[in-house]
């Protein structure tokens, strides 16, 4: 029995199926008896400060659905991180409006202002059950076997690589595309999905779930680049050195200590052309170019997982229940079911199991080189990306004999 | 009627749909008495020097076809361009094999290859018919109404920019995406094509068909960032200022004079970088993230038009029909009928109206402030990008009264 106004927001970075979530918990909320009213917060935790509502209860059927289908927070989003002065203008806001219940839609950021608002709750008696509900495109929270959003994007990942090895073995070359995800490694590794035959790029994984090395990582690419003429390279954008410095710092260091520069790196394209810079200098490989995928792997229309948009839907009607029936705080998880075919089922955690901790790949899916992904990764992932994956073919007619070698 | 044997190859950069017309021609070959044989040549020109030849009338049918869905040259691609002796080198090969008549898909390079190689073999006396078959996602052939590899890489850059609008109205900032087109303006005006609502993104466009000035850039991002609260911005790779030096260039001396710094700006994220430093350096906005869509915009697997798809097949049979019928060099030339109903014919052009010139925008396709399309551009570019286009949709529901405001 959910008591007042149900609030919901979304937080954090977007992804193609947020919206999935805020209809099924709008709609969920809708259909329960006691509820007072939904709401919507535009922005995040900043729209309940700045009192920025809408009347989702008013919001027709037919377009919730067309919401749900549109990527991208159609709430809007924030980076804000409330603190207790923060938090108290926010008990204000829901005071004056009798918000009873509130639902979070974001990752560890988002979990985690939860946990904190929960706990300020409590402390300020303020009777507010505060729920959140899991999305990330990096797939890094706890107690999650993945996250909405993270197939999605895996999907995207995928069917860029499949097109740059294609696009590289008709022009080869070195390539080298740098992927979301500072801690985790779950988006890169999504490139080795777009291997379909076995000289397929990319050659190369690298994550942030390894040290990275320099002088290893250009002994890798001439050896990839001597078998295969070519070498298409995955690289996540976290990846670091042994004492856990970013390479996009150290190589911008490397640059400002030699040039007082101004090279950019966070957001931008800078890590994939210095990897690339670096690949030119001590290497002979003439063709070496570099793309960073950017925000187009979280929010390009037109790139989604039927799976995840199901999962995505579900994990929002699910908090709306499980919170109703339990008047308890906590976050929706996803867990996989055991055997052959794939079956995920969702349960209610506490907030601290998920609110800012992160999740890397196990062992287990990272090859003993280092720079490659395990079967157990790829039947991980498979099942995530949904149906109607494209699939690349090759010629196979013969040969035809050489003639002028011949004479030779 | 056609002598001898077929030659098929694939120049430039690769598109979504190349290999459509690969398997157009393919398959009118085959069909035409009189041909002692279909071939395919690796890496364009390069292939037939090096005798490098798939026996294509070999090709199961069924694989033909799983091909043609394919992105990205089959065959392999190149970048040479073949003066007398490389031309001399080709004729050895053709006459060793017999070949009577060579189909080289390409855009304005592949074309003016040709065209070389139909005058020298004039002047060797060696009997051979030189047909272009056109494609290039720049669209910037002469002689055509658009280019087969344009409307898939149009779709591509629309939904990429339509995600982009989204993902920069929930998280609020300046968004700049470079995209492809050194000279041509077509695939950036595409991001147009993304815009829904009146205060969609991108809110500029920068186009190489006019000058770029920096003053006036950082004037345009002021006005529309004190309009929307955001401002999403389109690119071209091939801006330049009033002299004809590219923008990247420009920046790239900047920093280099200023620091020596070893930055690198062709095929690489520089540019978008640069502006994103000088929009953060000369305004206050704080914000700002740039993206450079590099090679997915022509290679993303699973992002085409099934009406590039259908043209690019068209062109690739009708090259090998008209050259059948007429004996002549020539290149295949996209134009469109008259009428409110979208419908292409297919003309066969000489070599010399498409070889090694270029098209660029038309000043009709150009809004007067310089920044955006014209209604007669998105008339032109919205039949050619194919059917089954996601849709975008926001929120309709009433806000909610402001209760605490009133109380101030």
């Amino acid at each position: 029995m959910m008591k007042g106004k149900v609030l919901i927001a979304q937080g954090g970075g977007p992804t193609a199926v947020i919206n999935e979530s805020l209809v099924g918990a709008v709609l969920a909320a809708r259909k329960l008896k006691g509820v007072a009213g939904v709401y919507g917060a535009f922005h995040g935790v900043r729209g309940i400060v700045d009192e920025d509502f809408i009347d989702l209860g008013k919001e027709p059927k037919a377009n919730l659905e067309r919401v749900a289908k549109t990527p991208c927070s159609a709430l809007g989003s924030t980076r804000d991180k409330p603190d207790l002065k923060y938090c108290r203008s926010i008990f204000a806001v829901l005071k004056a409006h009798g918000v009873g219940s509130f639902f979070y839609i974001g990752g560890n950021d988002s979990s985690d202002t939860l946990r904190i608002l929960a706990d300020e709750a409590r402390k300020a008696r303020y009777a507010l059950t505060c729920v959140h509900i899991p999305k990330t495109i990096d797939n890094d929270l706890m107690a999650n076997d993945h996250t909405p959003g993270y197939p999605s994007a895996a999907r995207f990942v995928a069917g860029a690589f499949a097109g740059a090895n294609l696009d590289n073995r008709a022009l080869p070359g070195v390539y080298v595309g740098v992927v979301m995800g500072r801690h985790a490694g779950f988006l890169t590794a999504a490139a080795a999905l777009g291997r379909k035959y076995p000289d397929d790029g990319p050659h190369l994984i690298y994550l942030p779930e390894r040290d990275f090395v320099m002088d290893r990582f250009l002994a890798d690419v001439t050896a990839a680049w001597a078998k295969h003429g070519r070498c298409v390279i995955a690289v996540s954008e976290g990846i670091h050195d042994a004492t856990g410095e970013p390479i996009a710092a150290t190589l911008a260091k490397q640059i400002e200590k030699d040039a007082h520069g101004n090279v950019q790196l966070s957001g931008s394209g800078a890590l994939a052309d210095l990897l690339c810079d670096s690949i030119r200098a001590n290497t002979s490989i003439k063709r070496v170019r570099g793309d960073t995928f950017g925000y187009l792997q979280r929010s390009f229309l037109g790139c989604v997982s039927d799976v995840d948009q199901k999962e995505a839907r579900a994990v929002g009607v699910k908090a709306v229940q499980f919170a109703a029936r339990t008047g308890r705080d906590g976050s929706v998880a996803i867990r996989r079911r055991k055997g052959k075919r794939y079956a995920a089922e969702l349960n209610f955690v506490a907030l601290a199991d998920v609110a800012g901790r992160t999740r890397v790949m196990p062992a287990a899916f990272i090859a003993r080189s280092g720079t490659d992904v395990t079967k157990a990764f790829d039947d991980y992932l498979r099942p995530l990306v949904g149906s109607r994956i494209p699939e690349t073919f090759r010629l196979s007619a013969p040969k035809v004999r050489k003639i002028l070698d011949k004479k030779k």
